[in-house]
């Protein structure tokens, strides 16, 4: 049911670093740090931070990142980072075509996710400054653009939130399967057998009830498309079924 | 090459609400405001809000939704909630399994988008408190589990930021293909005549070049594949194919 695993064969490489530029506001660094923190990112790279008080706003919104994503960031100047790494810029305003290559060709993050394991380099994703994001002089030096696709009427996301959008969607290169919180839902799915039982127990149900001989063929139909898009846990199929078969015998009704 | 359009036939029904339960932060209201405008989202639905001044960090944090979704967000109580719409909760923490089914089964965003467009009725997505999240005497309450695929050794994210990934992975639930502010990368695409000269002109070059003729298949084949995967549009074509003929022909070296 979860079709949204990562690749079983988990990230063989570093996961990218993420690069702040210029962030006017402590906390939305604590911000990215924890969504980083999250997804399975470690390398944060800041350009011109502001103070990063471990009283104060970074340290507040950083959630459990303050304890190593945060006091660990590398603090560069925009040079290095653009001669260090591949550098992914970020920014909600493209160019409309290819008369200007500044903020074009984009991708989104959900086509960096397919195209970024094969790229072997050290890559950094680059998160510009509130308000004004990243300055044309900036992305012009940076080696491709990525943007999140939004609403056309304000596409324009706050610095934090459009790092923690990028980062979810780019989990697969920092965290394995198995590295989720999440419980595999397959592995608990009813056994077909005991899925075969409950429609047997429909089945029967239906000819106590009297239903409608000729109908019958198109109900136990309808109740197998219900049931089989519930993705029914075999806890789940053994209530039913006892449900059911009260509701045959009508032990009371004896 | 932007593989996440969203359906061209687009949204023919309301898209969920949003609703916020018990928030500690002002700030928090906001930020789920702004995201809910940036993905194209409208009702916003506040049980037991905090106060929401217009002159604090919730119109604050709202950037352009303080002109509309933060205004018009509905207090409402928990049990209108759970009574009037189709509820699904969102939380980090999930049970492991069936023994209990207040957290389990649960369905990622990515689920959800896949399978709330086929859903009728009004369907609220709803965020818990700070910290503690939603209690499991409300979880109880609500229809369905949502969680966010995250890192297993900190999954818990922020309030704010849990709503923003939300909203980003369902929004082809609240906006059309042509809603979003990213042109139509197809659209730019050179058409193919114009790569097939280029291709024609790495072959001249090549040539000219005296490249090994028992090679030539498969360098080509190799330019084939990189530029194939660059997606190039007409003028980049055009830039190349310049470049590539003045290395032919060498008009400087005549």
């Amino acid at each position: 049911m979860s079709s949204e695993s990562v690749d079983s064969n988990g990230p063989d490489r570093t996961p990218p670093a993420v690069a702040v530029v210029d962030a006017q506001t402590p906390g939305n660094v604590g911000t990215i740090a924890r969504a980083m923190k999250n997804f399975g990112f470690e390398e944060l790279l800041l350009v011109d931070p502001p103070e990063l008080d471990p009283d104060g706003e970074a340290y507040g919104f950083a959630g459990h990142a303050r304890e190593d994503v945060l006091p660990n960031a590398t603090e560069l100047t925009f040079d290095r980072l653009a001669e260090e790494y591949h550098t992914i810029g970020c920014t909600a305003v493209t160019n409309e075509d290819d008369r200007n290559h500044v903020r074009f060709p984009y991708s989104t993050p959900a086509d960096l996710a397919v195209r970024l394991p094969t790229v072997e380099a050290p890559t950094a994703l680059v998160f510009g400054r509130e308000r004004v994001g990243l300055t044309n002089e900036e992305l012009a030096r940076i080696d491709e653009i990525c943007s999140i696709p939004a609403a056309a009427e304000y596409p324009v996301l706050n610095l934090g939130q459009a790092a923690t959008v990028t980062l979810y969607e780019l989990r697969s290169l920092a965290l394995d399967a198995d590295d989720t919180q999440l419980p595999d839902l397959e592995r608990v799915r009813a056994p077909e057998p005991a899925i075969d039982r409950l429609y047997d127990q429909w089945g029967a149900l239906l000819a106590e009830l009297n239903h409608p001989a000729e109908k019958r063929e198109k109900t136990m139909r309808m109740l197998r498309r219900v049931f089989g898009r519930a993705d029914l846990t075999e806890r789940e199929v053994n209530t039913l079924l006892g449900i059911l078969r009260r509701a045959t015998e009508r032990p009371d009704k004896r």
